[in-house]
């Protein structure tokens, strides 16, 4: 489905006239074409934040959030969804990041030392009420105060599950996908990841390599990328079956709750797993009471940023539905590894099925690049959301400016 | 929820170097900010566009509208959803509004005009086949292809039926609520609207004032504009049962299948529309699985144009589900009437139920405005799609140098 992708980043600064300094930064994560509509959008809410209080809007995220999703102009071009949408959850996340360097923590533990009161005033419970109300938010987050000091020490000492999606790219040849299998074991990997849906024999020939060289413990996920219709997943998936995928990720249509649904049942006891083209919270909402997925896969810049994220992580825990969250992209680890941690920690506060996803991509543009050791992310310590891109790759790949981009020749349009 | 609408349009016009001398106009609707994002996400589809050829492309207008939609990186910023796919919407439009203006056709009678396998190849049905397959999209069309040329003849005879939402604004006195009422009533109309969801006390009264000045034979839809969540929104409607509301439309998240079928089901015998911001044909398809809508309001220029909007008429006819388009804002009632009467004469071949909205706005700012008389709309007959502007309100509007603009003070930044 992204045959040729050319990772970008509509890149949001936000500067205040703070003594301290600090600055916010956030994304959002584009394949190439179209990263220029996604600054448009970012441009389009330059005014709400221009001359606000600092101190008064970041003591108060949940009506920051309220402002920027709920504006009626800017809304119809959603709702809720798509470009715009994205767009908020670039400022979203660059004010948490702001936040979260002011308070001198990384954001998974400023998140996770808010009262469960505190949290629930981030959230927007509209559309979602019906399932999830305010008080049931606040009963899961109280159940779960009680051992948050003992999971955060644990988190620090071993940090949190991941899995691999490296061996498991379309197109690599069996020497490749072996040898890449191998060394994923060998780093401590638990789970690894192999795309799939372009050829049902190479899928069958690929999954039983990787099953050779990984062995029975070694969960195995799968990932079609939208590429079916309904009837189509079932059949390959079935088809997949001997080979015991630990997943089916995105079997098909990201908006397709029935659809999942429909899947989830013919497929069953493999599970389904989707998340990082769910447009918000009122879909994530559906899949869940529709019993379409097994695994929630958030990513920490489609749906209007972290607040929205924390709706969701409250949805899967009052589901009982482990969240394993989307990365790889341009920062997408670095991001969602605190949504992660503080979901351990401060929500659900389970580990059992839980993993990041890892792709060992363009990590060195981080200042704060996420670090993976034995098969788990670490716990972050630098204070802020890990988001800030170092000062020589933005210089270096602005556009038009910078100059990577002086070698390319440009001959679109 | 739209308290302060600035009724906008991203507008498109394609040139070419034909010697017939003919463009396509179309446009993306907008409530004012964000105009800007939809241009920008129109300007990325540009290199798409530029040096086709324009004979092959207009001859297969399916595999146009897929180049679209399924470019990689700019699905990306969707999938199919949002400001992406509205800015695809105007392209396609525009494209069609081309293609009938070539064809000496309005597009309507063009619809009208192709076989059911024509229009089967203008339908995308990746993730609908499930539900709608290509057999299916041609026995229904092959079933509607009796009775076509006497459909052809009432419709350009008496027209298509039409409802007003002129009386039903908020903030309307009982005075103006009331003459607004006799109005449509003497206009012809069958149907009207009210606006709900500001304060229960108040809709009860002004259906009351409705009904009273109606009579019992006038159906009277009420329109909450997504305000409310699930529970309130049944609490709400049941309240308002007393005055027997044709339909509620939008009582909740455009995204909300289950929420939608939930109310249904709670409100029954009243019935559920929506669709004006219900993103794709993928999100239609379930409301119509769920049960979750008795009516389908298709928008011109939300889903990605003529194309979708062709697959869910296809949809809601598999369902026997009424077609009732949205209407208003800018040019949407001049767009979506060929829709429908398309609709009616080689799709579903029913008026049963069947009424487009008309709101008395903006019709002067357009060459080919709508004609409506005795409550119904009647049939274009200029080649295209009456998606053109008057050159005049283009020069005067267009932001920022038209002369409209130069009294006006921008002090947003």
């Amino acid at each position: 489905m992204n045959p040729d992708p050319d990772y970008s980043a509509a890149y949001v600064v936000i500067r205040t006239d703070a003594p301290d300094g600090h600055e916010g930064h956030g994304f959002a994560f584009t394949i190439g074409r179209g990263n220029e509509v996604q600054k448009a959008a970012i441009d389009a809410l330059r005014p709400m934040l221009i001359g606000l209080p600092l101190a008064e809007t970041l003591d108060d995220m949940g009506s920051f959030w309220r402002r920027l999703v709920h504006d009626s102009h800017l809304r119809w071009l959603g709702p809720e969804k798509g470009v715009m949408h994205m767009a908020i959850s670039a400022v979203v996340n660059a004010m948490w990041d702001l936040k979260a360097k002011r308070a001198g923590k990384p954001l998974w533990k400023l998140l996770a030392d808010l009262t469960p009161e505190q949290i629930v005033d981030l959230v927007d419970f509209r559309y979602i009420s019906d399932v999830l109300t305010p008080d049931d938010a606040l009963d899961i987050l109280r159940r779960s105060d009680a051992g948050k000091a003992e999971r955060e020490e644990r988190l620090r000492a071993r940090g949190y599950p991941a899995y691999t999606t490296t061996p498991g790219w379309l197109g690599y040849t069996d020497e490749k996908l072996v040898q890449r299998c191998e060394d994923a074991v060998n780093q401590g990997f638990s789970q690894i990841k192999l795309k799939v849906g372009g050829d049902l024999e190479q899928d069958r020939r690929r999954l039983e390599l990787a099953r050779s060289t990984c062995g029975p413990a070694i969960r195995i996920a799968v990932d079609a990328n939208q590429r079916w219709d309904v009837p189509t997943a079932i059949r390959w998936i079935n088809a997949l079956a001997p080979y015991e995928p630990w997943w089916i990720e995105e079997p098909t249509s990201p908006d397709d709750v029935l659809g999942h649904a429909a899947i989830a049942e013919a497929i069953a006891p493999i599970r389904v797993a989707t998340g990082e083209h769910v447009p918000n919270r009122i879909v994530f909402k559906q899949l869940l009471q529709a019993g379409a997925v097994s695994f929630v896969q958030i990513d920490a810049a489609r749906v209007a940023g972290v607040n929205e994220n924390i709706a969701i992580l409250l949805l899967a825990a009052k589901f009982g539905i482990p969240v394993c969250p989307h990365a790889g992209g341009v920062g997408l680890c670095e991001l969602v590894q605190h949504l992660a941690m503080f979901d351990y920690v401060a929500v659900s506060a389970e580990l059992d099925d839980r993993v990041i996803e890892y792709v060992d991509h363009l990590h060195e543009h981080f200042v704060d690049p996420v670090v993976v050791r034995g098969g788990h992310y670490l716990a972050p310590t630098m204070p802020g959301f890990s988001a800030a891109m170092k000062p020589e790759t933005i210089t270096a790949y602005t556009y038009p400016d910078g100059s990577a981009w002086q070698d390319i020749r440009h001959d679109r349009v």
